[in-house]
């Protein structure tokens, strides 16, 4: 571990967050709202902690003295030309602190301003912000002062960029984990080419999420939306978020307009970043043979028309509001973003067990959107293919594809051991949150609702309630869960490794 | 594909099964009831239909001259000399064909004495016998004729058996599938080993598997269980199947003894059987050392531990009425048996989730248990360590290993496959079944429970009802799970390839 370069990365972080608390602080004074203060200490203290972070982390004195104690001097000292690149276990390491820390901090006004007293609560609120998961433990969003309000929903948006970030061009730049399948576009020593190919990519996505953004707020001030509300429904759905500033959410509009603007938006959001780019240098064909784009538009359509036709006559007047409603459930749940148009939890099973089972599946790879990603399920979804055409065909050599790439077995398996973690990951969290002693689908929906930042589940966790009532370990076990569904598991999983602590590799 | 062969092959099975009637046949003569006519109709209806597909079968004349109409004729007669052996193709069809078959011959029975005058019904309860579901639509069994529900019972008996030669004989020596494990041990051209492979695992097998059904007899006949009642629910215990003559299952008999003989043998028979072939020849060392053995029995011991702490106090005065329920329900659960001692059905929601999770898993590998088996999920577990350990040493080389042979990345990638059709087709028939408008944990627990062969579920299949209030759809639907779970999906699905059909490969 270079503890040096870590604990200057994380200072630049908190200096970077008390930065953004100044729009919160502005949107209070704006309003002449009590809040302004609690966010002024703030931002004095993620200045000052971040600065003594950035300048003692890389003088690393102390870690030096702690390193000729053992017996590792040696070997540190012969690295010591590479001490400057990042290695993976310090991007790991960074990027898991890092999320920590400025959930931390992030969730201090909350507390002073005496919106979210107790420290559990605000940390979960901090932590469902920028993990993009948009659950609350809120009751009454409506007597919240607007500069909290604001923080949270652009929380969302600062989280996810973040996530954009980290799986778009630091994952892939690194190799970690199921990401190798882009590391045929990143080749050579991982170190040297880390940073030009971060800057370059980070250019493109922010870019394109901004623009993004301006769109959507746009299109929503034209639907009569206020422009706070405009603007924090925005940053909800751009970062795959969903928190809301009404009790019942988007619903409390009652509009078909804002209803197809978000679930619209809520889908561009979940789609692929790359492809943006793509489209700009106008690489149509790439973008419409995309296996992992068509299969996420091609499970939201039949999902769509199937929860239409459940819900029709038996929840709906008509078809048309079935449809409304059903694509606007089915894209707030498969792009984990977590806005309600309407208690879905009053529909039919199916219809119910469809969003359930989306909430695994999420976004695609490379968007702001959570769960396990329509790529991977693309790639298992062959892999299942290739070994049933096994059976028949034991001695015959069948690559798994993706688009005109043929994946190596490391991929494969990877990407199995990806989807094995996150469904262990998710009974574990089941199982604990059933201590509470809620119902099978409350315990089971609120595990994976946490795991891929979605938000609502169903009945106790159900889009017309909150995650108030929740035990204080229970929304500690929830806080973890979304971390680890943001970090893509791994991430974090790697780091509890004694060994990474110990020896250099 | 053989057809010759496989419809021999068939008739031999019906004839097999029409000696089996003449068990159920005495019983009803020996109780003076009224479905005796029933079982001699059938038994000389399996006889004749089996004995005319056994002689025309092998001859296979239109086979012939279906083949001489088409191309495939030179290649045909080419391989004249292979046409006696079994290929993978035609020991898929066989097994696929034969199970079914044998469930349609062996339902006639239930229809033709009257008891379940529905075919769709009949047809349910047939195929949840011989896979060893013991899932039941009757509602009141206590009027039911003994020969009936001795042939229900029996059929757990032969299933269990048969799936026995299946999974531990016939699977390994053609190297089907995630049964590549064993693969390692009939080396060889896979054709001419077939025989006498199976001939000497069958003998182990029987044997074992005899010697077990006797002992429990015997030791419920001392707990004073009626001899037939004893004799059943030993067919329902080692063929892990569940299918009771009592209304509310073991429950009736109110006894700790019996609870535990039951709950032990349940266990006997979800243990991989070649283990006792292995303690025959004293070879100690190597069944203590089975991982899968270690794996099946610590999660055992920690689900009965949660689940005692769980319903202690909560629904049972004192510790040992809670150990002893928890350990009878995680038994037979684990077992994938579905006996019944109390209603789980009542318990706490960290209890039953901890039941339905255990479905997913079920016994071990070579036992009569259904569900994922043991030791796909070690090894899945192994493959999931490995991949948190590469993400630190990405060009390290660790194989997976289970014992001391290290699994190959093919084994790896075939066990995965199969996990995750698994979940695939538990999910899609999780969906199927809500379209009944049941509720969320009703639709899943019969999904897994009929995918697993464990029979009873939570709230409307739960152990103190049954599944007659299905739709005939659903119940079709759920007859396909059974079977699908129960010969370890590739062997069906992979029936359903068309390239099967045409090419000799």
């Amino acid at each position: 571990m270079n503890f040096g370069i870590i604990v200057k990365v994380l200072g630049s972080l908190l200096i970077i967050e008390g930065i953004c608390m100044v729009l919160p602080f502005a949107v209070s004074i704006l309003y002449g709202e009590h809040d302004w203060l609690a966010f002024l200490i703030c931002i004095v203290l993620n200045t000052v902690v971040g600065y003594l972070m950035y300048h003692f982390g890389n003088s690393s004195i102390w870690f030096k003295s702690r390193n000729t104690s053992n017996d590792n001097v040696k070997h540190y000292d012969d690295k010591n030309n590479k001490k400057s690149v990042i290695k993976i276990k310090d991007a790991l390491a960074i990027v898991s602190f890092g999320w920590i820390l400025v959930c931390l901090f992030g969730c201090l006004p909350f507390m002073i301003s005496g919106s979210i007293p107790y420290f559990t609560d605000a940390f979960f609120e901090m932590v469902s912000g920028f993990t993009t998961t948009g659950a609350t433990i809120l009751n009454d969003l409506e007597v919240i002062p607007h500069g909290v309000l604001f923080w949270r929903s652009f929380s969302h948006w600062i989280g996810g960029m973040g996530i954009l970030v980290f799986t778009v061009a630091l994952l892939p730049a690194l190799g970690v984990g199921s990401f190798q399948l882009y590391k045929a576009e990143s080749p050579g020593p991982i170190t040297e080419k880390l940073v030009p190919k971060i800057k370059d990519t980070v250019k493109v996505l922010y870019v394109t999420y901004i623009i993004m953004t301006v769109a959507e707020i746009i299109l929503l001030i034209i639907g009569k939306m206020p422009l706070f509300d405009s603007v924090v429904h925005t940053f909800g759905t751009v970062g795959t978020g969903g928190l809301s500033i009404k009790n019942i959410s988007i619903a409390a509009y009652n509009s078909t307009y804002i209803n197809l603007v978000i679930a619209v938006f809520m889908l561009l959001a979940s789609t692929n970043f790359s492809l943006y780019y793509a489209l700009c240098k106008r690489r149509w064909k790439e973008v419409l043979k995309d296996q992992e784009l068509r299969f996420h538009y091609g499970i939201i359509l039949v999902s769509v028309i199937l929860i239409a036709l459940n819900i029709n006559a038996k929840i709906f007047p008509n078809i048309w509001k079935s449809l409304e409603h059903a694509f606007f459930q089915v894209s707030s749940i498969i792009s984990t973003t977590g806005y309600t148009s309407v208690d879905f939890d009053q529909w039919p099973t199916f219809s119910k067990l469809i969003l359930f089972f989306l909430m695994f599946i999420g976004g695609c790879a490379g968007s702001t959107a959570g769960g396990m990603k329509a790529v991977r399920i693309v790639i298992l979804a062959k892999l299942v293919n290739r070994e049933i055409q096994k059976v028949i065909h034991p001695r015959a050599v069948m690559p798994v594809k993706l688009g005109d790439r043929a994946l190596s077995t490391d991929t494969l398996l990877s990407i199995s051991s990806f989807v094995f973690l996150y469904i262990l990951t998710f009974i574990l969290g089941t199982l604990v949150l059933a201590l509470e002693d809620i119902s099978f689908p409350s315990a089971a929906s609120a595990s994976i609702a946490m795991l891929s930042n979605v938000g609502p589940g169903f009945e106790f966790v159900g889009p017309m309630r909150n995650y108030s009532e929740f035990s204080a370990f229970s929304k500690w076990i929830m806080s973890l869960l979304m971390l680890l569904g943001r970090l893509e598991l791994f991430t974090i999983i790697a780091l509890l490794n004694q060994k990474l602590w110990k020896d250099e590799m």
